[in-house]
């Protein structure tokens, strides 16, 4: 039925007797499918600029192949986050065409990755956050923005931090990932002015309670122009600053 | 001693024996002014592009003056926030030449309302909210971006929200501000494919804890392209908003 | 003893000596059976209308087993919640006359789906919340009513819970089950006028603190008549829309 | 603008050429009255049956006194709860017609204190607890619903509950408000099945935690039938139990 | 070298040159045995009238059962806590002599069951607490007093307690043990004048957070003459309890 | 009404109609006084061996003086805790007869000093602790029990505790007061082996969390039998204590 | 008492009967004196190298005069700490000889503000933080050593850290005083090798929950070499602080 | 390249060119080596006297080999903390020359257990604590500093504690490891004078909260001169206590 009505409505478009602005109108308002046990939005990417996402924690591998066989569809872009290597494998299996992208733990389909300098800049603190961070630039990267991995450069080697800025103070957004103190938020919105998405990771122990340390402290950064997502939302923070930087035009060098 | 530098500087500039961006570069290392009780940054606008910020609360009228005064030294606009009516108008008295915006409880010089469609959008849930949902337009106007106020349009009222749609779903950035359970930034976040940055206020009673329910409920948002910054900190909201809005071309209204 | 004393006022009860009511009365009162390791409540029904539930979690399958079947001599109905499939096959195995409701993690006795127009509505806002909210549905269906089940309605795209508003407004009572940030609670409280319990359940990671985050916004939904029970608590949602919607007439389809 | 649009309708309806429903539904859909500092819902008694309710707390009194006096051109009842008694002043003398309710802090128009026997019960574990419970009581009453206020009936002294149970046992719905541990409402759960909505206080000190300790017995209870509102909500839990009971026939005695 | 000194000590008693009295006080100073991992506290029974407990929980089973067969060379009476059956069942095989009681997942030696009346009460709320409670049980045993184990008297089913009620209320202590909401320790504090302990247990979910909502319940009890302990500690409840009724003279049934 | 039915009980005693521990239960039995605003228990005293307390914070003046008037009329041992100076003034003035306690913050009537050896000894850390020491000691002077008042003997200074060591070990019964850290009660329970209450106080600033640090130390001590009650319950303690000690026959100064 | 136990001791030490070593030692074993409200510890300054500090927070002008003017007859050097310039007043006019540090809050005799290159610096992230960091600071000027202040080097303007670097690193403790988010430790961590004292302060809102943000921060520092005191113990900070350098030879301006 | 710059300038040092104390300097700016996933800090030694150390927690036996292999490179002293024993024995077998200590559950190269007074004492509460408490001596050793370990001296025999005071009031350092209440540290800062460093340990249930209880009372200590680390970090304890006994002379033991 979807289609149906998707058809009829490019025949339309097509012929002229509807306007292309009108008619991106009205597949916005299009109903979703509906599998017995998820309703998938299928109009997603004409919405938001991307693709439907699916969360695999907490899923089975035959739950998310089923979803992404249905996305698949109608999509050529695909992300399935939080899916480890084991119900990768079974997916892979089940569904051809998907790649495994080990360190950020998830499934892409229609992933390159974009050249030229970088549009976002992602940072972590210790090679325990690299999960979270990989996750966030491959986030963004499936909006064909290039992205700078800057990892493990923790402030209690400042010099690394300082070294590492000429690599991210020209990016359009910046994505800061760290557990522990999360002081890395606050250091890097002292260095530069760019638009600073934080992700505290769960990273630490004893009194981290989980990340709740990181979060509560980027939270309070004395750093104007810091916000933050939720613990290891690596997701959450590559969306935002892909969303960010896909509405900035390319900074010039001289900025 | 900082003016004789910058005056130096400034005549090399106008003799071509400095570029004007090597002159850039050298002023954002220049130094900070001392006063005996806060270092205050002088060139932070030139840095950021925004001047520096007074954070009222907590500071007698009298350093608040003090302060003001010398950076009205090097500046022409200013901001200074949490600054409660009867410290205002002790302020006001020892300081000619700013406004006050009670709504806001911000003291300000240079500010004017930016005329044209809006570049940041600014919606609060209820009444209670708007003191800090003010503050966060205060802030983005400081920028010279112009701001939609859409106040107390909370889910209990579903209506409400779906009826301003149109007034912010051009915006470049939204920032939604609300206490209690804080819906608001997930039904937004589900309605438009902007960037939205979510302020938390410490409105409501009991387990709202001050805050922090509404904090958790951003954090934990569905709706993919929310960050949070600390409860009640509206300028954080409006300053990371504006950010993003200024680096952003007007959108299309077709878009 | 017990059944000597219920034996003898059913005599009475036969020869007219003692009223129905008064029989009802006094049974009311009389004393529980008494496993080694339960004291089992066997005239609950009388009392409250409803059997007693058997808490499956922290149970061996043969303790439930026992239970069961100590009940199943004086009960036509029975329940067994948070029973897993590995605990539900040996059970099986050991009590002839149940079935188990994979979704629900439930076993039942003598549970029939009722027909007819939903007298309650369940909804829930993810995939991952649909255990809580099938243990809900199936609570209710235990007293004889029939339930709709709304599945997979976030708020992150709310026109899925404006789609499904015909299916739940006419209900007698509704119960909302959502995890992350709890928001689906306050949005239907804000377009219906029926009695809402809201189940906040332990969907979500960081930041949501097992269910904490959910439980605080549904604690302080903007919008008035929700009332809120444990995380993860459907048995609880549904006892109490039961009970709620058994006392209440079907609406007309005009209200 | 409203009142021109609800004319003509009503003419319309008088006519003939509406019917009472669709009038009733078209209504739902009218605007609100804006304020400059608050939307002002002027259907809400229509769509809900019960009129929009003021929240004190936070406001001036002349804020109280201007939304009371836009919604009586529109209202005969009206209810503002959280007025304390110097503000509570200050708006009798602004708006003519009002009652002051000292115990439950809240004013009113057109309360009528309903005969009969009690729609529902508010219990109540100690004498600190009384404003939250008469809070309650109050509301309820704004239904035209009777109540019985059972006030002081703590487990300390458990011979109080259970001598005050012939008054709450016949009750459409019980509203049981206790702070320091709050068992109350384990103990009422225990005793009667009815729908039991729980308040917990922020009654006691140290760790009572304002409250908390209250709110996580009453969620944790061990009686199932008990939901739980905010802390100190006894309008939430008013407004709950009234709506139950107004769709609740009168119970025979019998029952 | 301890037991030439203690030797040396007994042979002046017996030739009278010291005092009993003065013998029990030399002996109350003491050393402890050095384990390579755990200083043995050998006289510890001789202070305190209770042999040095093994903590087993962390403890391999040949660390307990080498702390074990130190302790024996000095002592009749062992008793070692939060062993579970895997571990006991090395100990046994390592150490013989030594008694394992499944339900309170402990092992002891000298262990009677003592008969008479109850010194102690000991209740518990559900079948889940029961592994705390008969931990709190045998406690009080090992000191020779007799127990009273009232098993699943919850306050969902409040006649349970009332009729158990005369097999507490004569106790020179009570024990009372409760997850969930913990509301039992009020009920049974307002129903004796008794020293009451309470022991919180992690019996429960969601909202009980392990625990802390009995135990806050708990501390906040409106009953006066109740006192707590750690969470699931049931050793402790006991310890006290009994250290309480043996210091206290046997009741007369008229009190 | 009341004193009717207990001068008819009387007589019957006096006339042998009536034995008196059959009196005594029956008056355990008889109904509570009702003011407007508090169920008065008359016969608690004869319940529990010590009157009913009022809790007196939250309470005006006239509240206070209200229900210890009528207490008054069938109690000679009165005790009001938690009323500041300023209230005990006017409390003063409207009811004579009674004792204003400053360091307790408590009125009483029929309070006296008890002589002789202690049989409750009550410790506390710091000078800021004495108001909750004090208000203890009253408690169990109240029911004419001699008290051991130790203050200041924190641990920071060990040798003040072990210099007091022989004013408490012989106390049938020992509460512990302590802030910040809580550390007095493990370290008194170490030294001695009677029943402990300790009390956490909200001395302390900080991460004290207003008395949460020193509870939970209390909880978690590693010297068993030591139970606590609710933070500042200077109250609770001293009654629990009164009560042992009050069971306990004097010990012999040898033991 | 006292002083004729010491003046004999110090007559004994005079004509060389014991040892100066032999009368230290027996100094420290002297009790301490006795007000009605507090034991004042005389000898503690002979034990430890720093006088009896009096924490005037929640005492009375006239107590904290009372305790100095007691602990001044032993005593040249003396501090009272958190006694607030009101307090402070009442205090000066009721003891002579004492100065009062408006920054700091504190009372002293016998301070003088140490010449020469300083043994410890204190630092601090903002304006808000100077009072804590000035206690700090006082506390080590106590025991003789020089103190560089280095205020308002917050890490949003990582330069004013990086430019201070010299006045810091060659101290022999650093105390590092922050609130909002704390990184302030961290990065000092990370620029030099010497002992840090981090002291998390109250400075914040909303999220920094009381300074527990910035609390937890310093706790999960990635820096090694840092350990926290309580949230604004600018005293035990510099206390300890002090301890450290004391014991330190000054560094040679080479290391 | 690295080794390339350092051979360079020793050269340059050797011949005079470059001074030793420049040399120094410009070594401590020379970069970090790059392996895949981590930066390794190669002049860390230089600057801090300490080598890099691996946190082995999370990280793979492959990744640890990798990393230490790294360092051996340009180290003699390496440690490893947070490698459990399955963990250590792959290491071991992929890198030769390196230590296990089971207890302190770290690897190590050129560790010995220097002779002499010991420069820090490691205490700890209990046998469950010794892993931290093991650690941190470990890391203390790793400077080449002889450590008195005195284990399992918790308060709850208090004599334990006083008959080790001897063994570590002449230590230039203290480490007090403790976990439950953590009263330990109070205790031995009420004892001696010396800089105190205390570890809370995970060690406890329920209301210890992983070792919340424990650091709070820590951060809580009335006793002066104690700072605080994470819970469980027995290396962050003994990095510090090494660095401050390093830069203390030793002292004498008349002092």
């Amino acid at each position: 039925m979807d289609s149906d009505r998707i058809e009829a409505l490019l025949e339309q478009v097509s012929s002229g007797e509807v306007a292309v602005k009108d008619a991106m109108a009205r597949l916005r308002e299009l109903p979703y499918a509906e599998l017995p046990f998820a309703r998938v939005d299928l109009h997603r990417e004409l919405r938001t600029g991307f693709p439907e996402v699916v969360f695999g924690q907490g899923k089975t591998p035959v739950q998310i192949a089923a979803i992404l066989e249905r996305l698949m569809e109608n999509h050529n872009r695909i992300l399935a986050t939080r899916v480890d290597p084991a119900a990768a494998a079974e997916v892979l299996a089940l569904v051809p065409g998907l790649a495994y992208h080990l360190e950020a733990r998830a499934l892409t389909r229609g992933h390159e990755t974009p050249a030229g300098p970088a549009a976002v800049a992602v940072l972590c603190a210790g090679t325990a956050d690299i999960p979270v961070a990989a996750e966030a630039a491959l986030t963004v990267e499936m909006r064909g923005l290039a992205v700078a991995r800057i990892w493990d450069v923790g402030v209690a080697g400042l010099h690394r931090v300082l070294d590492a800025r000429p690599a991210f103070e020209q990016a359009r957004a910046i994505v800061v990932v760290a557990g522990m103190e999360g002081a890395l938020a606050s250091v890097v919105g002292g260095l530069v002015d760019r638009p600073i998405i934080a992700v505290p990771t769960s990273v630490g122990y004893g009194a981290s309670f989980g990340g709740l340390a990181a979060l509560l402290a980027m939270l309070n950064s004395c750093a104007a122009g810091v916000a933050v997502v939720n613990i290891d939302n690596g997701f959450g923070a590559g969306y935002l600053a892909g969303r960010i930087a896909s509405q900035t035009p390319a900074l010039q060098s001289g900025k």
